[in-house]
């Protein structure tokens, strides 16, 4: 499968009913070694002050890490968490959220991500959170190959 | 305020429009330095194999750690998150998920939480997640005192 | 190899010339998914304050974990860590530090496991650190087993 | 007092008797929000397999964050550590380690670094850890201002 077609095959699970699609992530671009995500702010995103939910922003970093990760390893499998950590470093008060996920460290069955998180708002940039995750590798469903 | 009028504070704060309360985020129990959230699977909180989605965990605790930092805190303060980090140890794949905070210390700037996660099935409890967080105290705006 | 002589194997391999015999680690006991390490102060092992550097509480509560992971994992396996996380929750001035590590999740690849870190002063015990760890198992060498 | 001042500070800092400079760590360079720190091997600074060992990379890694976070501080103040997180990469098996401490988030209270640490083996670098850390404003003592 070429690197076109597993990004191909990565969207289209995201398209799958579950709380990637419900809350509207998507991929903006994919590279080797590197993938973003972006996610526009609703009100059902929102926490006590009105700008993302800490878990909302941990879940884009935590996404995006994993299908970073999963370009990354060999055809047929998937990366899943084992653990992620992150910084919030600034209220994530912009209309949107952009997670940058680089592979720090790339391997067939563990991988660990940093994603950079920024919050967009009237067309400026400033991060908003930092996160690095440990990933390892599994068998993708025969499902979804 | 009482201990019992704070955490009917907290919970009407959750109550307002918000990822919180979108999700289904329920406070099960408070007590001196420990507090119990609860959430309900739906199909829109999932993942790919169909068990709770990384990011409604990590958010489940995060939630539940700052909950349980800001019944610790001066009242008149909320808790921030300053970091998370957390282990996924096995599928949620539950009909529910319950985050049980305790704090492991408590502060009037810093407090430090562990949250364990447990995937309720069939009425049976098993471990999914662990985390820790750290808090630091804001103040609680006016509006909301 | 029984419970007892894994212990001594363990115990043996602390022996071997390197840090942690260098800074005077110890086993203090070990049973069923629990060990405990301790370590006495030294003006080698301070900073700035006088009180136990940061770099050794993490070298300690490290040495704990990866212990007390091997200790579950099938004979002829050693835990190395992919990763720790430590909070330093008070400064560490006492006499000697006490590393209690616990296994949250055993396995026979990967391991998660909590420490809690006390700093001893006059008998008196205080908590100083906590941390996570997770483990992964690797062949022990030949020349060990 | 000018920035190579507050270096130079630093530098006295770390000749102090304790762990830095009994392991032997060294400020390679420091300039705005980036400071390297670096540590030959020696046989009391290794682990098992004669690598060097993990507690002595997170303390190389704990260290050059705190010097560099307090590089950004109001002079007068001393970064102490919160937490920090650290993925073990590969194993550390050069002549020296080289920790890259460069601020992700500065500020007058908290700060967030993160922390590439290499090892040097016949003149390559291999990027051996990962860390992030979080750091607290302090006081200097007056003795050291």
């Amino acid at each position: 499968m070429s690197g076109a077609d597993r990004i191909k095959q990565l969207a289209g699970i995201m398209e799958l009913p579950g709380f990637s699609k419900s809350v509207g992530m998507r991929v903006v671009s994919a590279e080797s070694g590197k993938l973003t995500m972006a996610l526009v702010k609703r009100p059902d995103l929102t926490q006590f002050f009105g700008h993302f939910h800490g878990g909302v922003i941990a879940g884009l970093a935590d996404h995006a890490a994993g299908a970073c990760a999963t370009l990354s390893m060999p055809e047929g499998k998937i990366a899943v968490s084992v653990e992620i950590k992150i910084n919030f470093l600034a209220p994530a008060d912009g209309e949107e959220i952009i997670a940058r996920a680089e592979i720090i460290q790339g391997g067939s069955t563990i991988s660990v991500v940093k994603v950079e998180v920024s919050s967009r708002k009237a067309g400026a940039e400033r991060i908003c959170a930092f996160a690095t995750a440990t990933m390892r590798a599994m068998d993708l469903p025969a499902g979804f190959r």
